[in-house]
């Protein structure tokens, strides 16, 4: 199989979608990244909002433009705001995104991880632990971390695409996105987004986000990886730590034009 | 009937009663914003202090000098700490401040913020949207932000104050604070707050904080929302980005002289 | 008793320690710092999880280095997974911290913590209004902020560590660092670093990355406090004022390298 670089003329299509939408996404995520989920959305252009009752994240999905649903800390009570979230997005044609964090390690959780990728996600994206563990092929990673390369993930990013037809993009060095058919791979970036909590899963609520605003959700998956490979080179040229870099990530994701998605 | 703007003087004064008091507020907030949330607090002049549980929301009330309750992510458990809280902020005659997030969206969640605003916040503090819906004259924002103006609202906000004997802050490009009978405008600010989350959020953590320290409510709002336009334009001052922006402006939050306050 | 300055070689081998293992620390902490908890973990050289649910906490603890449960924000649910963690914990052999935030507050919170100081944890981390309390010599702090200094808590935490057998950590302007028998005072920091929340409950999180790298629990606190008061004085010389500060005291905690750890 051929392996893409997505054009510069799509991601930037992409991304002026995004911020002509401005699309409302529903973050399901983990208790640890909501600041800064929520602040990437805004500063990409999104506009981010947690509901997170089972009373109200139903018709709340239904709303919105796009929803996240993010395994990093579940719990039961949660896992039901989540079903009904997943519900109302499938039935009122939402895109939806899975973030399978720590997929692989714990048997409760790859329980509940397994349940909801059944339910048809537009997009699953994760690290190369996580979309092995998903795959069949990997035992998990290091708690949230993932110890495989991407490109170790990437026959079982495309069988997992093909069973489930969700588009997986699994991200790591290189982000490959693939719809089991095409593949595109993401360069660039820097590995200091990994000292940051919160960039892996953050892209994720900015794969929703695209998602709500363009309609191919391979290419949407696609641009929102590079828009986030764009913005942490961005930010290292400016920040030698990781406190620094968090700051400039925020800024380079609010400066960064269309135009400048492309290679 | 006419809108006053307040004067430096009683501005600066509640600033000092702030600084020399260093209320304790107890917040319960939503999951989003509670580490900007207490990051204001405390580079405000104020001491933070979250505690959830329904066990121990009540007597920690009787403890705290003003109270916060914000519905941006209700949930059963969590509603039941926030009566035990606001029981306990009315027994013991302390301030508490109602921040009706995303009102006017969802009937469970517009059924909830009602019994609040029933059991006579001293402040409630919101955008053109939730002040709108509150009022029962306007159907909700897009998500957590508002559709519509402050100015919009300003009827609705004169008309709630009088009904419910709250003093009703509503926030935007202009704050309006009224009771009813006496309103302030505060102008200022900058559009750049809107794309850091819980700036909003934090501000009525800020009013509960004043009026913690400052005996006159609306003086107290006033102020509150005179300091968060203040840190807001010297931020923008020092950044042209909303990560740089959060970092400026709570730094401005504490570098603010009481002598600064008014226009 | 005397009190020892810890030598510069200790402190600096349990750095590499923790640069060299990289350990998983598996945090139940409360609701406000998780981001800046992670963050600060990441920074210093750990790898950070938080594994919330009752369904799978204790299984996470026996595959993490370390573990941390602290007390800002307990509630029933979360009690139940902290102590499957501590059970986890205990059975695997792993070290784990208390932070018993507010100890002294409110009798609930303090029935709670009594119970975890009896599960004997590797550490107890607190400020001295919360070790005067856990060792029945006070009454409890101003909300989660310390009304005393830490000296005046150094008699109190050596008779908490003779009894319990944990470490016991009462930080301040001075921290001190006691088994009960050997104590070690770490000076220098700054006071800015009671302005950004998280700052101590993440000091707590450094703790047991450091235990969980290098085996002896009283250098290992040592060198986490000596880490934390470096960070915040490199972060002060850059920075006057909250936010700035904050951004510049996970920069540094990037940036300190070993052989920088003793005085």
């Amino acid at each position: 199989m051929t392996i893409e670089t997505p054009s510069s003329a799509r991601l930037s299509c992409a991304l002026s979608d995004l911020r002509a939408t401005r699309p409302l996404v529903h973050c399901l995520t983990n208790e640890v990244v909501q600041e800064i989920t929520a602040n990437v959305l805004l500063a990409a252009g999104a506009s981010p909002a947690m509901v997170v009752a089972e009373e109200e994240a139903g018709t709340f999905a239904r709303i919105a433009g796009g929803i996240l649903v993010n395994m990093g800390t579940p719990f039961p009570e949660r896992l039901r705001a989540m079903r009904k979230a997943v519900e109302g997005a499938r039935e009122a044609g939402r895109p939806w995104v899975l973030d399978p964090v720590a997929a692989g390690g714990i048997p409760w959780r790859d329980g509940v991880i397994r349940e909801f990728v059944e339910l048809k996600p537009a997009v699953i994206r994760g690290n190369a632990s996580e979309i092995l563990a998903l795959a069949g092929a990997g035992t998990g990673g290091k708690g949230v971390d993932s110890t495989a390369d991407s490109s170790d993930a990437l026959e079982a990013a495309r069988a997992l695409a093909a069973r489930t037809g969700s588009v997986v993009a699994v991200t790591g060095a290189v982000d490959y996105v693939t719809d089991g058919t095409r593949t595109f791979a993401i360069t660039g970036g820097d590995p200091m987004a990994t000292l940051v909590v919160g960039t892996g899963c953050s892209l994720s609520a900015l794969v929703a986000a695209f998602c709500a605003a363009h309609p191919n959700a391979l290419e949407a998956a696609a641009a929102a990886c590079a828009l986030a490979k764009r913005a942490a080179e961005v930010a290292r040229r400016k920040a030698d730590a990781p406190g620094s870099f968090h700051v400039a990530y925020i800024d380079a994701l609010y400066t960064i034009r269309p135009e400048e998605l492309g290679a």
